[in-house]
C-alpha cells in the first residue's frame, strides 16, 4: 500500500461531469489499495468571476489582499465539497479539508503567501480511517487563523508540500498534457515525451518557456526531495517523472528544447563602463515593476559598453519610459535601442556539464538553417539564444533534430 | 458609543450594487460613533446554485450533510469578503470573519447545527482596533474544526447569538419589510406597523404564519434577553423593537392578527377512546416526517372520539397514506376524513392573559361576517381558528377591525 498525493487543476474539475470523472480516477487509485490525498483547484472560470465581483464592489480601489484571499478561497472550498460528494455517490468514502483544516500554515503575505509548515495530523487521521482526503489547493492559514492563498501555481505547491509533509510515496500532478516533452509538440511534431527529467532540468525548461509547472513548485519538490509525476487527466498514459538527477540522466546531453515567444530586447548602448551604471539601469526597471529575463553585457572598449536585456513584450513600452527617465545619468553618449518581435530558444540538459561542444553544435545547426543569433546566454545546464520571432519554430525544429531528440 | 450588531439577508446583498448599499449603511452607523458587527447571508440565488451543483455531482444519492455544509458555507464567505471590500472602497476599515474565525462553536449536527457557545475574542479585538467586523451568518464550526451550518433562519440566529455573546446594545435585523405589522398589509391594507412587540407575541405570530423571522431566533433572543429591531434595508424608517414584555404592552389586548394559507385538516373519526390511540396516530405521521400543527380532540361520547389535526397542504397526501396503514389499529369503526383548502387565522396578544372575552369577540366578528369556524385552538396568548381558505382574507379584515387594530 502506497500513499499517493494527486493534484487536479481547474480544467479537470471545470464541470460537474468532469468532477465525476476525477472522482472515478481517485476512487480507482484508492481501490488499487492505496491511500489517496487529492488536491483540487477551483473550477475553471470561478476565480475570474469572483475577481469580477470584487472589482464591482470596489471600483474605487483594488480590493484588499486579505479580503481577496477570503473571497478566492471559496473557489477551492466549493470544489473539495463537490469532489467528496461525487466520490461518495460512486460508493467511496471521502472527506474534504480546507487548507486551514489540513494544517497548512503560511506567512501573512496575502495573495502570495509562502508555506511556513504543515501539521498534517488531521490528514493522517482520516487516511488511517480509510478515507480519501480531498484537500483544497492554493490556500492556507496564518498562525492567527486568517485565510491566505499561495498565488500562481499554488495548487501544485499544495500537492508537493503535502506530499512532503505526509511522506507520500508518489505525487501525481494531473494536467491537460501527457507529460514533459522534448519540445512543444505543436511546434515540433516529432517531439517525444520524456520518461523522466531532473528537477534542475525541469526548472530550466520552466524558466525558458515550457509552462507545464511554475518554478516555485519544482523548487519546493527539489528542496524536499518529493518525486512527482506530470501526467494527463484525460487518459491512462504514464507521464513524466521529475526527480533528483541520476547517473543515467547524465548520459543524455540535451533533455529538451524550449521556446518562448513575445519577447523584446532593450540595449542601452555606449554607457559609461563604471560602477553603479548597471544598478541604475536595473533599479529603474525594477521600480517600474518590470520582470526582466536575460541580461548580457560584453567586455567594454574605450571606456563605454553596451548592456542588453530581454523582457516580455507586454512590458516593453513601460521599460522604455522608465529608462528614458534615467538616461542622462548613464553617460554622455548613452542611447536606448529597443526591439520587440524576438523569441528565445533554449537547450537544457544536465549532461551539458560533462559534455563539451553543446553550444557550438546548437549554433552550427542554426547557422546551417540561415538563422541569425542576436544574443547568447548560458547557465551550467542551459544554452539560450535570441532569434527573430518569425524564425523561432524553424529554429526549434533544426535544434531539436540536431541533438537527436526526434523520434 | 454603542455596540450594534446588524444583519442583512440574501436579498439585501443580492448584487454588487446592493452590497455597496449595505456597505454605505454599515459605514453610516459606524460614522455615528458606534462599533458595528454586520452579519451577512449568501447572495440570493447562490445557495440554490450550489445545491444544484451538489445534485449534479451526486445524482445517485443525497449529498452528505458534512460536505453540504462545506459547500454552502462558501456562500456567506463570498459575501463577507465582498462586503468588507465595499466598505474599504468607501473609505471605511472593515475585516471579514467566517463563523469559525469568529468563535461560533456548534454541535456536529450538519445542515442544522445548534450553537453551543461563542468565544468572541477575535471580534472584540477587531472592534477595539476600530474595525467594522463583517461576520458570515448561518455557519459555525464543531470543536474538531469542521464547518457546520445552522439551517433555516441561521443568519438571524448568528446575529442574535453574537449580539448576546458580545453584549451588544442593539441588534438590528434588516429585511425587506418595514417591521412587524398588526396583520399582513397585502391582506389588510390599513394594518399598522408595531413599535414594539414582546418575544412571546413574536413567537406566536411566527408560528401562526407571520414569516418575518424563524421562531428559533426569537426563542434564542428571549432566552438571552437580546433586544432586537426588525427594520427595512430599503429605507430609513424605524422598525419594530422585539423585547421582553413591559407593563405597557399588557394594556394592549391584541397585538396582531396572523394568517396562514395552504393548510389541510385530517380527522380520524370514531377512534377508540383509550390510551395509546393518539400515540399510534401521531407516531405514524411523525415516522413519515410530516410536521403537524394544531391538534384538537374533543370529549368522547359512547367510548369513541374524533381526533383532528392540521398540517401543510404539501404534506396532505403522505399523511393520508401514513394513516391508512395504521387505521385498522385505531378501532373497529375508525375512518379518515381529510380536507384541504382551509386556512388558519390567529389573534395574538399578551394582554389576552388578563382580559377575558377575546375569543368571544373574535367569534362574534366572524359570525357577523357569516364565516364558519371549523376548528378552534388556543394558547395563553393566542386564539386560532380554522376557516375555509377562500374566506381567510375577509376573516382577517373583520377580526383586525373588531380589535381596533386598524389605523
Amino acid at each position: 500500500m502506497s500513499l499517493i498525493v494527486q493534484k487536479y487543476g481547474g480544467t479537470s474539475v471545470g464541470t460537474p461531469e468532469r468532477i465525476r470523472n476525477v472522482a472515478r480516477r481517485i476512487l480507482a487509485t484508492h481501490r488499487e489499495g492505496h491511500q489517496v490525498v487529492a488536491v483540487v483547484s477551483a473550477m475553471s472560470g470561478v476565480t475570474d468571476n469572483l475577481l469580477r465581483l470584487a472589482r464591482e464592489v470596489s471600483p474605487e480601489m483594488p480590493p484588499s489582499e486579505r479580503e481577496t484571499d477570503v473571497l478566492l478561497a471559496t473557489g477551492e472550498q466549493t470544489t473539495i465539497a463537490l469532489t467528496a460528494m461525487a466520490i461518495q455517490a460512486l460508493g467511496g468514502e471521502a472527506v474534504s479539508l480546507t487548507g486551514a483544516q489540513a494544517g497548512i500554515e503560511t506567512d501573512g503575505v496575502h495573495t502570495k503567501a509562502r508555506i511556513a509548515h504543515i501539521t498534517p495530523g488531521e490528514v493522517h487521521r482520516f487516511l488511517k480511517d480509510g478515507k480519501i482526503v480531498i484537500l483544497a489547493g492554493f490556500q492556507g492559514r496564518t498562525p492567527e487563523g486568517f485565510i491566505t492563498t499561495l498565488g500562481r501555481g499554488g495548487s501544485d505547491l499544495t500537492a508537493i508540500a503535502m506530499a512532503a509533509a505526509v511522506g507520500a510515496d508518489l505525487c501525481q500532478i494531473f494536467t491537460d498534457v501527457d507529460g514533459v516533452y522534448t519540445c512543444d509538440p505543436r511546434v515540433v511534431p516529432d517531439a517525444q515525451k520524456l520518461e523522466e527529467i531532473s528537477y534542475d532540468e525541469m526548472l530550466e525548461m520552466a524558466s525558458s518557456g515550457s509552462k507545464v509547472m511554475q518554478s516555485r513548485s519544482v523548487e519546493f519538490a527539489k528542496k524536499f526531495g518529493v518525486i512527482f509525476e506530470v501526467r494527463s487527466s484525460l487518459n491512462e498514459n504514464p507521464g513524466t517523472i521529475v526527480r533528483e538527477e541520476t547517473m543515467s540522466m547524465e548520459s543524455v546531453v540535451i533533455r529538451g528544447v524550449s521556446l518562448e515567444r513575445n519577447q523584446a530586447k532593450v540595449t542601452i548602448a555606449s554607457v559609461a563602463d563604471q560602477p553603479g551604471v548597471a544598478a541604475r539601469i536595473f533599479g529603474a526597471v525594477a521600480d517600474a515593476n518590470i520582470v526582466i529575463d536575460m541580461i548580457v553585457q560584453n567586455v567594454s572598449k574605450t571606456g563605454v559598453t553596451d548592456i542588453s536585456f530581454t523582457l516580455s513584450k507586454a512590458d516593453f513600452e513601460s521599460a522604455e519610459r522608465a529608462l528614458a527617465a534615467v538616461l542622462a545619468d548613464l553617460g554622455p553618449g548613452a542611447k536606448i535601442e529597443a526591439q520587440d518581435g524576438i523569441a528565445k530558444l533554449s537547450v537544457v540538459g544536465i549532461g551539458m556539464r560533462s559534455h563539451s561542444g553543446v553550444a557550438a553544435q546548437m549554433f552550427k545547426a542554426l547557422s546551417s538553417a540561415d538563422i541569425n543569433i542576436q544574443m547568447i546566454s548560458t547557465s551550467e545546464i542551459r544554452t539560450t539564444v535570441i532569434v527573430d520571432e518569425p524564425q523561432i519554430e524553424r529554429a526549434a525544429r533544426v535544434v531539436h533534430a540536431a541533438f537527436g531528440l526526434s523520434a
